[in-house]
């Protein structure tokens, strides 16, 4: 999916929604529980649920990988059920080099290899340049690299500052921005603090970003809105769990939530997206 | 597996080579391609021809992947195959958060979960501690991290300097001995540069190093004995395309060349090595 079809879908839904897919055979309600594949099952009564209010599914890679090669499966029919309209998130945050980083492209964006045909794979950028560029060779795929997340971690390493007091996360957003253009490259920007969000919105004011770090993680999903939407809108801002678990109704706790956030999405968007 | 039986299969191998399943269809010899699954076919001569030789093999996980379901179960069965005293890593260069990480853990530690039972797994730093210590809540399981590798990319991040010099790596090091002792901790080294290979030493005196640059990849092996060998060796030197793919009778070529890096690592091990 390109820049414009991914915009153009945010404002025809009034959203900037990304559901995570974190489906977990131990959460999930067990009406699921007794279907051939529980987790499709559930993903299925999730997408069904929330396609309306949602521009962006995200499954986390780790949750399907766990269970093995039945888990790949649930993973590929989930996957061949999103609309097609709707954008598509690898979260599986892979990060090696060369040969192996064509390989887990292929997994995740070559439907000939693996299947799969995602729109998007997030990767973690701490080997470099030959750990991003091969994903970037892919028309109309996306990188989404690690910037600065949400996580208590994150300030182990990405807030660590260079003699210039330039801290890690920069680093990673202005050399990323060498490899990559804003219609191939976005990044996971945890939604925290103020600070943070004005700032990398001025390090990268073109690029989306996919902010994990509200609902169920804390975070204001207005001041996301407010300090670090751009022209093109320019966020994903992900729910996962305060969506998929919000009840053992599925069909019904699922739509009331995605509704609630999309509803103050689209409050937001006539608020501070200036076209 | 622990640091015991570690050192004990490589002083009685007199080898610490670590062999790379890299295992890729359209590379693999046409003898094996006729086979139902050709990839366990292949990797199956492998081990049969390298064992011996060898003290850890290294499926690098992106190979599998690619693949779908059919990868996953190819790496099952060469799971399953590979004699239980050998050292496995799962060469996953995962790193996420929490309940993310623990999902990892499972897929690649929990063979109730996955059906696999790997002694390691290879980590990204990126996010920081809670991405790496929830892999080491497994008894005899081992996280090896990336600090240094030998990639081009490696200078993009990994060698800025803070504002007192030190590199990225170096806090990559300190940071993750305060999580992980010695027995369940290891740092992926490149093998490039002798005053690199020292500093590392330097830094983390008692830990194992996985060195994946020599052999195909160039670096010099006698260099990596020299400089970074410890009391309990402290090392395991992969090398992947150099063996699997030396010829196109696999049973013979890749027990040449693994007997050829086993005999260079036995001397060196009578050289450089101080119990």
């Amino acid at each position: 999916m390109n820049s414009i079809q991914l915009v153009q879908q945010i404002e025809s839904k009034g959203s900037f929604l990304c559901v995570g897919l974190d489906s977990d055979p131990r959460l999930i309600p067990s009406t699921f529980q007794k279907e051939s594949d529980p987790i499709f099952a559930f993903n299925k009564a999730v997408i069904d649920a929330t396609e309306k209010y949602a521009v962006a599914y995200k499954p986390n890679i780790a949750f399907y990988e766990a269970l093995g090669p039945k888990g790949w499966e649930s993973l590929q029919k989930t996957m061949d059920y999103i609309p097609k309209n709707v954008f598509t998130i690898a979260d599986a945050k892979r990060g090696d080099i060369g040969n192996t980083a064509l390989k887990y492209a292929q997994t995740f964006f070559e439907p000939a290899s693996s299947g799969f045909n995602f729109d998007s794979i997030t990767i973690a950028p701490y080997m470099g340049e030959d750990s991003v560029t091969p994903f970037l060779s892919f028309e109309d795929k996306w990188v989404i690299l690690l910037a600065l997340t949400s996580n208590l971690g994150s300030q182990d390493f990405q807030l660590i500052r260079d003699e210039n007091n330039i801290p890690l996360y920069e680093h990673v957003m202005r050399k990323a921005m060498e490899w990559g253009d804003a219609d191939q490259l976005m990044f996971v920007i945890g939604a925290t603090r103020t600070e943070y969000l004005k700032h990398v919105r001025q390090i990268a004011p073109d690029h989306f970003f996919l902010v994990p770090g509200v609902g169920a993680q804390g975070g204001s999903l207005e001041d996301v809105a407010k300090y670090a939407m751009n022209s093109r809108v320019g966020l994903l801002v992900n729910s996962s769990r305060g969506i998929i678990y919000a009840g053992d109704d599925t069909s019904v706790s699922a739509a009331r939530e995605a509704k609630k956030i999309k509803e103050e999405m689209s409050q937001y968007l006539d608020q501070y997206w200036i076209k």
